[in-house]
């Protein structure tokens, strides 16, 4: 069913007689595609199955702050060939793409941390490996159009404007969006798709950006994607269900559903 | 000692005048070489090395799920190397061979989870990951040979197949092979060596499969594999032992041979 | 700051009008600028910091043993990287970096199992990890001269020197060196560093090693990186401090400077 959400996007997007292709949408690597697609899925589908028991009235920590590192360290690694692979060729254009991507994630990092440091007195390694993403997120759609320094600051926009996402749009928005799917993914998009307009440079790909189109692109994936999700999540809650027992999700999902115990 | 086990037989399949190579065997990346031998050695030292203190009393639980899903991720990722690295050059070839590796991989993982679904109402983690191994195991001999959809039924085959391996066939074998060597890699080898002689493509590999063909590469492998196991791991227990005492077994392996702490 | 020690080794190194370079000093992925470096200003660091709370009255065990092994894998894979990069383009020289980068990690964890075997009777994980790693380190600045045999003895050089540099000469110099980056890096950095003089093969790199050479490179990165890391952390120590309150130890740095419960 997602592909019934991720394809017609895909279409807009990325094929040569696509409608926001045709205006001159900028989308290296799935920026809109992926990610705010991802981000927005996620916050309507926060917003339909609930809050976790326990939200709110206690400490809900990260399972395994080890782990987390594990795989944002392997994403870091395998983001290299999803922006790099876009470029669709073993060429200068793919490794222009590798440099841009190291650099974003690198800058959201560092970005992350220090706004961490300034807000909440001390960086943690929950922040490093969020902003690590939020800056690979960021950079995907600009991954084939921009510089060395554009990546630069697209980083660190994202750095900071992912740290807001996942701390202040979080609690406004008042959804327990527990892995900050539309924190990083969502807002992480948008601040990448619209930077995509203001820097991307035609010596490098070919291509003049566009904020305003790059807008237009934004709003309507965010529209079209929120929309469907909601219908789909909507038919999955009335054929299967859409959450478990309060039982179950005090036992654990690994328990009840799978019959596994994870350390 | 194992150069003993492996040299003849990567002979006998890939040197261009090896027995089984004139024959017309097609093995592309290793899957008689490495996964049977593998496979088959294993069931043998399991059957010489006797059942683990309290096999079938107690549970006995992987001792973490977390690391077992992060190994099988490296080792998906690593398999592209593999797979990929077998066409000797960054063609189209090894193009083919990485795209069909991942499908197998993918689909066998779908197919064990599947299985375990019907068969004990819960798909685990532990069945995603065993899945995984067993498609990338099954596409081995087959990835430079087959098209997409060969590998998307050689991968749900090896799914559906090594499942029962690990489950029905091993309570009927006996041995406590702890980590399923024979039930994914021998079977899986075998599935994957006899659907390369129904799938492979002359227009993709250049090379028309047999089913006879491999069926003998597959039964002389595990013949020859099995009695050459078999005599080492006899001599190695004249030598030096194969089981340590039952006092250490309960100490645990890290413990008393390495003197260290493991969590 | 540590561009201030970095630069200056990699302008003398690598640069065509460097000082060292231009002597015929041979460093091919960055053996002095890298781990010589890293290594001599961990142990200034480590007698600048003092020992941790506990040293030499109770155990300090690893945290995590099977985070260590996850870590030395992803670093022993990015390796190749980092060392068939140096070549500077995808073609057979890299490949022939990556062949002996393999084979000197394999070699040196080996040496280094032997080497705990003989002498505490039982090789251990943490061990192998780091045997890994002092051959990685080792066989770096020889990457793109050396020939496979070459390797194997370089990383067997390796994996025995390190084990005594992170026991025997760890004790003699009596720093709590708790990652032993100076018994790792920097003696492994040595190793390779002198041993490339010795098995540069001019057939392979174009030029030939002088061992005389080398070794000056060797003391001069020792020398100028080991001053300029003790001036940078004294102005560090008078300006921020350099370490916690005997109490933020006591309870542990992830809590007490991240306000993060890290398992």
């Amino acid at each position: 069913m997602s592909l019934l959400v991720y394809a017609p996007i895909a279409h807009c997007v990325w094929e040569p007689g696509g409608w926001l292709a045709k205006q001159g949408m900028l989308d290296f690597a799935g920026g809109t595609v992926v990610h705010i697609n991802a981000g927005i899925a996620g916050l309507v589908a926060a917003f339909m199955l609930g809050r976790r028991v326990g939200f709110g009235e206690e400490p809900l920590r990260p399972a395994n702050i080890g782990y987390t590192m594990i795989g944002a360290s392997l994403l870091w690694v395998g983001w290299m060939g999803f922006n790099g692979g876009s470029a669709g060729a073993a060429d200068g254009r793919a490794g222009l793409a590798m440099l841009v991507t190291q650099l974003g994630a690198a800058s959201a990092a560092l970005a992350w941390m220090i706004a961490e440091w300034i807000v909440r007195r001390a960086p943690t390694l929950l922040g490093l490996c969020s902003g690590a993403v939020a800056g690979l997120v960021a950079i995907t759609p600009a991954s084939g159009f921009v510089d060395a320094q554009a990546a630069v600051i697209i980083g660190a926009a994202a750095g900071v404007g992912c740290y807001w996402g996942a701390t202040g749009l979080k609690r406004l928005l008042g959804a327990d969006d527990s892995l900050d799917v539309f924190g990083v993914h969502g807002v992480g998009g948008v601040i990448g798709a619209l930077l995509t307009g203001v820097f991307a440079d035609a010596a490098i790909g070919g291509a003049p950006g566009s904020l305003a189109v790059q807008a237009l692109g934004v709003v309507c994936t965010l529209a079209y994607s929120g929309i469907a999700s909601a219908l789909i999540l909507w038919l999955v809650d009335a054929l299967v269900g859409l959450r478990v027992t309060r039982q179950q999700e005090a036992q654990g999902l690994d328990v009840s559903q799978h019959g596994e115990h994870v350390e």
